[in-house]
């Protein structure tokens, strides 16, 4: 069964149930008993937060999620493996982007825990993760941030005068920071559509023909559109309008330091001289009408 | 004066002006008469948005604003410049991912547009631009999006017995999508503190040496934490802790495929092979603290 990522239909944000069987009819979770549901090939799409690792700390919008393996009874009696499917799930979701769901289980100490029961809580992102050695065990432990868990977003208030924001997206969701902006530079968008013209190119540039290659197995590749998706360019989210390119060549192909020619050589936008030519694969057709728009952004021409 | 980002304390969104010298004497937007307040070694900060260039599209949460030069009277007649004060100013908050304050000014037929006088109406980010031929001269139509206009973000409603998302952030602004995960992959913190660092290496990255120059004279690099920010972690906003980067060696060295040794060595996280020394300036020093609690994330020791 492939994985759904996102909420549920029917299951808002906040849905109770009395026990795992009911959340694993409701589409929430698919395990009856792991805590993660994930492999990695498709990533994680939720977990359960039940207090059975002593590890898991659980700060409301951000969750330290220990990872599964080498635990009995709640003691760590050996080490985990990162390659274990839940733990390579996580990771996948963390390269990904991928939304995990975060369902709360009853029992642990956390004041976010329902007192009976399980409770939906919403979609996380999988920021990070660490290796944390338990008992002289080798355990992860991933860093889940809140990104809809369907309340207001800020909340803005006096604090000794100065003005304070609490994001509730974001890093610092859980301690408020003086108010400045902190935004991401760049934002890279996530489809089906982007996932398969990845997985076509095996997360090698198109470009430059790197692999940025991490532990854990992965590759690390950005789905980039050529033409970009709303006003003013409309480029639509097909595959035919997205590239595979390494997270340099997608900050140079955004901003006219690269563009292509017809023939899909790639062109230098500083010097205009053909540096290269675009990789393909039988598969990925690329449309040149997008190519011809995205160049038109940059140059000159009739 | 240095440009000061973000909002203005005493002037929420929604703030109201009679006219430019009272918008001036706010600190909302520092020109008397020119539509941006910006320039190329800080950014852009403010735009007034009236309605003087015939171009100028504004769908509410998404702003196509046209640059400055070569308009007379509301009438395109010389080319644009990208390196204009202003035009390289919105480039340079585009490539930094600055926010930008938007006042709408009364003039021109938007819906959006106050009766009369001038409102502030919140942060946007510059998201990308182009080149359009207006009379047969070259402008720059700026995309800026809106980031935090003082709204509740989602209107989530039922739409063809489809659930659809109107996302307030991003990059679908301005028309309903269906609701899936749509997330970056990547989010870059950015402070006064990454820009000071990004500054003192002209954007080089220090790992690869590598500069990533876009047209109009910028190089893009990120600033990258080397104990990340936040629980569990919580490493410092400070110098000490942040490099200049280029966006794959950020990817790297954030998910365990790059490493530094206690003498600055740059350490490849799969074979633990040293492939380079990090490139340091005078001025820029790192606090071994941090770059040894993040080999600790990837790396067993004592």
């Amino acid at each position: 069964m492939a994985k759904v990522f996102g909420h549920i239909a029917g299951h808002p944000v906040g849905s109770c149930f009395a026990n795992r069987a009911d959340l694993r009819a409701a589409g929430l979770h698919s395990q009856r008993i792991a805590g993660i549901s994930g492999n990695p090939r498709e990533g994680a799409d939720s977990v359960v937060v039940s207090g059975g690792y002593s590890t898991d700390e659980d700060f409301g919008d951000v969750i330290l999620y220990t990872g599964h393996g080498g635990n009995r009874d709640g003691r760590q009696v050996g080490d985990q493996s990162i390659t274990a499917p839940g733990n390579a799930g996580l990771l996948r979701s963390e390269l990904e982007g991928h939304l995990v769901r975060v369902i709360r289980g009853a029992g642990g100490d956390s004041p976010y825990s329902p007192a009976v029961g399980l409770r939906y809580d919403g979609l996380f992102r999988v920021e990070s993760h660490r290796s944390v050695w338990v008992n002289g065990f080798l355990t992860f432990q991933f860093r889940l941030v809140a990104v809809d868990t369907g309340r207001v977003p800020s909340d803005v208030r006096e604090q000794d005068g100065e003005e304070y924001v609490t994001p509730f997206h974001g890093d610092e969701a859980h301690s408020p920071v003086p108010r400045q902006p902190s935004q991401a530079q760049r934002a890279v968008r996530k489809s089906a559509v982007t996932q398969r013209v990845k997985d076509w190119h095996e997360g090698q540039c198109q470009m430059c023909l790197q692999f940025l290659a991490v532990p854990g197995g992965f590759t690390y590749s950005e789905g980039a559109h050529i033409l970009a998706i709303g006003r003013p360019y409309d480029g639509p989210d097909v595959v035919e309008n997205v590239l595979c390119l390494c997270p340099n060549c997608h900050v140079l192909f955004d901003h006219g330091g690269r563009y292509l020619t017809d023939e899909l050589g790639v062109v230098d936008g500083l010097t205009h001289e053909q540096i290269g030519e675009l990789r393909t694969v039988r598969a990925h057709r690329i449309d040149l009408r997008y190519v011809r728009a995205h160049r038109r952004r940059w140059v000159a021409e009739g």
